[in-house]
């Protein structure tokens, strides 16, 4: 079941590169206790998590971890609270877990939802995005072009959510079905208006990668049952799988305000 | 050859839709002289000039007048010259004429260029955009849908250059290089990065369309003479042409920082 967490951790100082020690951090917490699920996450190439510096202070940082796997989940949140008194390693410096947030009453930005609550998601016809980290996605390019595109594209958004859908819901749509949609997205979802859009440049992996925050809002040019209901799933699932490329870096992170 | 000039109106009040009444003017003073050439124009999908209000003060409007064709600028500032003494009709109010800026020396926004000055511009591997007036791009769809995109997609933008440089340039592209440059634009032009990105609603025509302002700039990943050579073209027509749709409505006005 799709879920998300805010941890909050105590150091020394904040730490260097927190993206990077966060995901090295993850992946270290994984491989404790199966290294198998360790291995088959790093070749995945859309991953199943999301894992977000959301705020830093002089000795402590708060991280956002996001799952669409009930096995990852619960590997990484039993490993943690394992090493928990021995200190999270964040680089080489321990840091001290002072709280698991899991309830969406004490941050916004948890929660949970059962696949089969994100498949009834009431159909959309209209929605605002506002994402919250910086945002891109990979538009590669025949011939081994690396393309990045840091703008709110709807066909690009509407895509990026399908793909995560199919690759991790219980629920995938039918290869029929999922052309259809691609072509209905394309054809019908339209950007009606933006506000507060800010480009940004940002360390992700191994460089640094241009996105996008702000608020966006999407208009649907459709009375397609189909397209409306899978607008309302994506929509739904946005909050747990984020946008775009690189969330397990911090990018991508969005939140749906929805109106039917 | 490519002209740009701006006129300081004087009238009672400022118009109550100055888009529209200046877009009337501008009908109106080319049928005065040129019947068929004001016909050519009403049915021309891709309108060889651009016309856009720039300021408006309690009894003055500022406008800018760009054409990409020389019988086309001369039939309209001659009607212009030609009842000037009796009053410009902007809506019923006789506005009075006071100034035609054509140097660019008195206004950043005017000039000139031949078509073997905009041929021979130097070739670009970046360019920094400028979009001063609202700019959106008609992309619409089979089927009857209209669909408007107010996001600088460096492939919407290179497209609409390219249409009207193929359009009215003494110079077009064979049919097999147009398709090469286009593939070209599509492959290897990226958005390097934006700022001050805004989001307008802006009457135009007979209706309200979407649009964007901002900076924006952009990359090519090619070394290819033939789309660098093009893509300082193109930036050089810009300035004359106007990106994207709407343009005789005022939007779409761009400005290219040049660097090679």
């Amino acid at each position: 079941m799709p879920q998300a967490v805010v941890l909050d951790l105590v150091g020394p100082h904040p730490p260097l590169y927190l993206g990077k020690y966060a995901h090295g951090l993850f992946f270290s917490l994984v491989a404790r206790l199966d290294p198998d699920l360790a291995e088959i996450l790093h070749g995945a190439r859309k991953k199943p998590f999301t894992l977000t510096p959301l705020q830093e202070g002089n000795n402590w940082v708060r991280l956002r971890f996001s799952s669409l796997d009930d096995k990852l989940f619960h590997t990484f949140l039993t490993s943690l609270l394992q090493i928990a008194p021995d200190g999270v390693p964040l680089g080489a410096t321990p840091y001290r877990l002072v709280r698991v947030l899991a309830n969406p009453q004490e941050h916004p930005l948890v929660g949970s939802a059962t696949w089969e609550t994100l498949r009834s998601a009431p159909p959309l016809g209209e929605l605002t995005l506002v994402f919250h980290s910086p945002t891109v996605f990979a538009t590669s390019k025949p011939g081994g072009r690396n393309r990045y595109t840091p703008l709110p594209e709807p066909r690009l958004i509407a895509r990026s959510l399908l793909e995560k859908w199919q690759a991790y819901s219980p629920y995938p749509y039918g290869a029929k079905e999922e052309a259809a949609l691609l072509n209905l997205f394309e054809l019908d979802l339209e950007l009606a208006s933006f506000h507060g859009l800010r480009f940004h440049r940002v360390q992700a992996a191994k460089g640094f990668l241009p996105g996008f925050t702000g608020e966006v809002r999407l208009r649907l040019h459709s009375e397609s049952v189909l397209v409306r209901e899978a607008l309302g799933r994506l929509a739904s699932l946005a909050f747990y799988s984020g946008v775009g490329a690189k969330t397990p870096y911090g990018m991508g992170l969005v939140v749906a305000k929805l109106r039917s």
